[in-house]
């Protein structure tokens, strides 16, 4: 070892020890008969000095360290006469004896320190040096410590990890696969996993019972903020359970995590039906660290000759507390956000509650003060708080209420990064219309069972049917989703022809999954996880690229490395493959 | 939970308790009055009993079950008469109240037994059925017990375990990568990794100091046997650290996972000489679970008139103990061995020592006793013991010998599965000369830096040139290899000359790599160990393919999902890409 220890470990009870260091230079004073010089490495920093009087040569040579330079010391640990209480290693020093360079190192192109003065693009070119920086460090540490805690929390329910293949098949369903030509097999192609789903449940089929597995998954997807062409699950899949199992198992798996990692003691997961959420918060993934429920007021603001109201499907509103003292300016500021086409709503109208009793709105022509007392009474709203109501199509203003109430949380800070509010959505439709195909989807996947008392609506009302699916959601973010599996042929069979397949393309594309269910497949139910964006959540950052080692950008290329890259003529000849020229097919 | 306890767990003590289990039928006996049902599960097997006389209507049912139906049943817990001292669960049995089919079983195709009469085709086609037999099932709970300790092991000595990308880019060197078209970089593209060698150097240059990684590699190589085109490595990385150190880290797993998992006390490896393990096994992967070591014999038996000695650069010969014995069939059976054209030896001279004192060998005519007694002392043979002779050119001679060494050794049993023999073979050549290209390949691979004090020999005696790289060799099989890396740009530069790089080609594939060095690159080293082969090796087999859930076989192709497979037209369109057919290119 080039070290005895490491530059974090050092403390007042190792005075007079002789040890060795080897680190980076993290920065170098010179102050004239003595040069201090800040040695880091993964675990900490350490002072090292150097003496003009005492060994000249030596001084000379630290003098000349630049910074990130790599070097191993040996010295005599001794008690600085000024400590730092804020440093873990403040109250000693290292009196160098000797020093050695192990290699040298041009300036960054960027300053590796907590706040750098690199930009993203510069940064991401040398992910290297940016890795160094603390605040990347400590969020790699808290992914690998996640995922032990993971593992141990499964390991002790019984659960095995198993590996699955990434070399799988393609299938049209879904997201967009990416594939892989087979050089064996020409003009054959596989395609990497989107999610191990079929190999989780033939691997219930075959008997293992509780299963897991932190693996990689791919979608070849154009690219959001935040989606990253490949990441990584936390998979899971059980037999012989209920849904009710499975949100137990998963909700205490989260918080062993939230207790083991964060220290942070979490109450039970309240459980919403879909259909709640919708209501209540206009969004599948509610964020319920703050109330704020949205109050329909159809009954008593329509009818009144306010024609927009009148010809809205839902008029909806939300009640911020104490803001009656909203100026005109705040308030066109909302109008403004809810506006933008992103969120699409035509207007909004407000009421402030004022504290002398009376009432203030936008519509004041429409409404008499006994009206608008009545919408208040609805609100539960009293003196000082201020009323916000959109309306139009039930969906539409759900959804701009949503992002209302979202952007109101923000501005009343109750949305706090330390706090973290947990939720089960359940009951999700089993399918979903796309207007671009004109027919259903299956809003989970295919594999999801429908409520049992719902299949006689499958042929009449396929979209009021109801699925065993579930998402954790914390903090208006899904962090992952599951559902009870079908285990039964003809109901996987008629799941199959309700999503538009063929018999012979069911069959085709997954033949060896019910041909498993013929084989004795008991009940199972599962779950995946997002691990990056768990690992974000837990660190308190909205970006999963922050918490990858080497992530991509968002034309899905790793400009570090520079890859994709174009490939030899000779590799593609082997594939069977040739290209064609963008613009020319 | 449809089941209270799992079929492994009831025992003597739970006498009297209503119970709930769940499971497949493995078998039932109808004895008439009475019907038996062995219900089994992951855990184990538990005994159902039907009784006609006390609920004739459940017993019906109950003779109705099929193999591998899945079924819950609720009853009581009761002791067996006849006990079953061979079952964990034998010595109870559950007299049935209740039972529900959960999913009825088609006959399956082979036995779900420990030996099934199903063939390995058959069984690959429905590889879920057979991952039910207790063999498989125990191959993938042992890779799980296996990479749990590993990981606790490596997270005890302040390793983290951090995922590097899959999609990275194409390198010529090494072996063929599979690669994947990208469709948002039109005509250019991913490969995936055969290892994730540049990655981890760089998280060494970012300072993350001990790195590690369970982690799926991709070879797309025509497979031999027991070669899978993805599998699985412990891979590691350490700085600061001579390779002493990094022997000794993975010395302490190695030995940590006998402990752990097999409850085996593994003494210090023994380290050796890559010159020694040529000159005395014949074989950089000796199997040193037993002696017979080769003895040069060319000073003793040449020159003495045998022409086929004389001519030979090597005559090397193995001491075979208490086999003067074996018969002139049995040693035909041996040169018959020898002289299969895998390995290729012209001929086999043996020579027995007879009890009496006196030698009896093949080549009786070109030598007298005199001189075959100085063979036998040089081989230090005693009365009884057999000595068998191969010469030729020193490499296939070499090489031939080390398949006949083994050969004996199976023969004589010294090849026993319970027994483990590590070592670590060490000093490596650095190069290896190639016939096909007419130049020099990397060894281990470009990263892997020479001995010191071999460097000068790079221009005129590069293949003498030793190597700062170590093998992990246990039972003669190849578990894991490294090195220590080149963490200077000049030298590495250096190293991609030899290697017939250009410059422009070494920048272009490996220029992110140098640059990197130029930051402040630690001294670093590390390994990779193949857990696939890791596994097997635990579990006494010779096939990696029993520890892997999902296997591919000898041409790719998973045959139970039938991949890979031809992608729709539309697919490729989207990636610029278009078929060549297999013939017209």
């Amino acid at each position: 070892m080039l070290r005895s220890h490491t530059c974090g470990e050092l403390r007042i009870e190792n005075i007079n020890e002789n040890i060795t260091l080897s680190g980076w230079v993290q920065k170098s004073r010179d102050l004239g008969g003595m040069t201090f010089v800040d040695l880091r490495d993964r675990y900490g920093i350490t002072q090292l000095v150097f003496n003009m009087e005492t060994n000249a040569n030596l001084c000379e040579q630290a003098r000349k360290l630049g910074r990130e330079f790599v070097i191993t010391v040996k010295g005599l640990v001794a008690e600085r006469s000024s400590k730092n209480a804020k440093m873990p290693t403040g109250e000693v020093e290292i009196i160098v004896e000797e020093l050695s360079i192990l290699n040298k190192a041009k300036t960054p192109p960027f300053t590796i320190e907590d706040n750098t003065d690199g930009g993203e693009e510069i940064r991401m070119k040398y992910r290297y040096l940016d890795l160094r920086r603390n605040p990347v460090r400590k969020n790699l540490e808290l992914r690998h410590r996640l995922s032990i805690a993971t593992r141990n929390y499964l390991d002790k329910q019984n659960f095995l990890e198993i590996e699955t293949p990434y070399l799988i098949k393609s299938t049209p369903e879904g997201a967009r696969d990416f594939v892989v030509p087979s050089r064996m097999n020409p003009n054959e192609f596989y395609a990497l996993p989107q999610s191990p789903q079929t190999f989780k449940q033939l691997l219930m089929v075959a008997g293992y019972d509780r299963y897991y597995q932190l693996v990689k998954c791919f979608r070849d997807e154009d690219l959001r903020a935040d989606r990253q062409p490949e990441f990584t699950q936390i998979d899971c899949e059980m037999s012989f359970v209920t849904q009710e199992d499975i949100l137990d198992t998963f909700e205490g798996m989260a918080r062993h995590l939230f207790k083991e990692v964060k220290g942070v003691d979490i109450n039970e997961f309240p459980r919403m039906d879909y259909a709640d959420a919708m209501k209540y918060y206009g969004s599948d993934k509610p964020d319920i660290r703050f109330e704020m429920k949205f109050v329909e007021l159809n009954d008593v603001a329509q009818n009144k000759g306010f024609k927009v109201f009148d010809d809205s499907e839902l008029v909806v509103a939300i009640k911020a507390e104490g803001c009656a003292t909203y100026t005109r300016k705040e308030l066109d500021k909302l109008t403004d956000f809810v506006r933008k086409p992103q969120i699409g709503a035509r207007g909004m109208v407000y009421l402030k509650c004022n504290e002398d009793g009376s009432f203030k709105s936008s519509v004041d022509k429409f409404y008499s003060q006994e009206d608008l007392k009545a919408w208040a009474e609805k609100m539960n709203a009293k003196a000082g708080d201020l009323i916000l109501v959109l309306s139009g199509d039930t969906d539409k203003t759900r959804k701009a209420m949503n992002e209302l109430r979202l952007e109101m949380g923000t501005r009343l800070g109750l949305r706090e990064k330390g706090v973290f509010a947990p939720l089960w959505v359940v009951d999700f439709p089993l399918l979903e219309w796309d207007e671009d195909s004109k027919r259903y989807h299956a809003m989970h996947h295919p594999f999801t069972s429908p409520k049992k008392e719902d299949i006689h609506m499958l042929e009449e009302k396929p979209g009021e049917v109801r699925a065993n699916a579930y998402d954790m959601v914390i903090n208006g973010v899904e962090i992952g989703g599951g559902s009870v599996r079908i285990h039964d042929r003809d109901l996987q069979k008629l799941m199959f022809k309700h999503l538009g397949f063929t018999d012979e393309e069911a069959q085709a594309q997954f033949g060896f999954l019910m041909d498993a269910f013929e084989f004795g497949a008991p009940p199972h139910a599962g779950i995946a996880l997002g691990f990056d964006r768990l690992a974000a959540m837990f660190g308190g950052s909205d970006s999963i690229r922050d918490y990858i080692a080497f992530p991509k950008n968002n034309t899905g290329r790793d400009v570090m490395i520079d890859s994709p890259s174009p490939v030899a003529k000779e590799q593609l000849d082997e594939l069977f493959l040739q290209m064609v020229k963008k613009g020319t097919k």
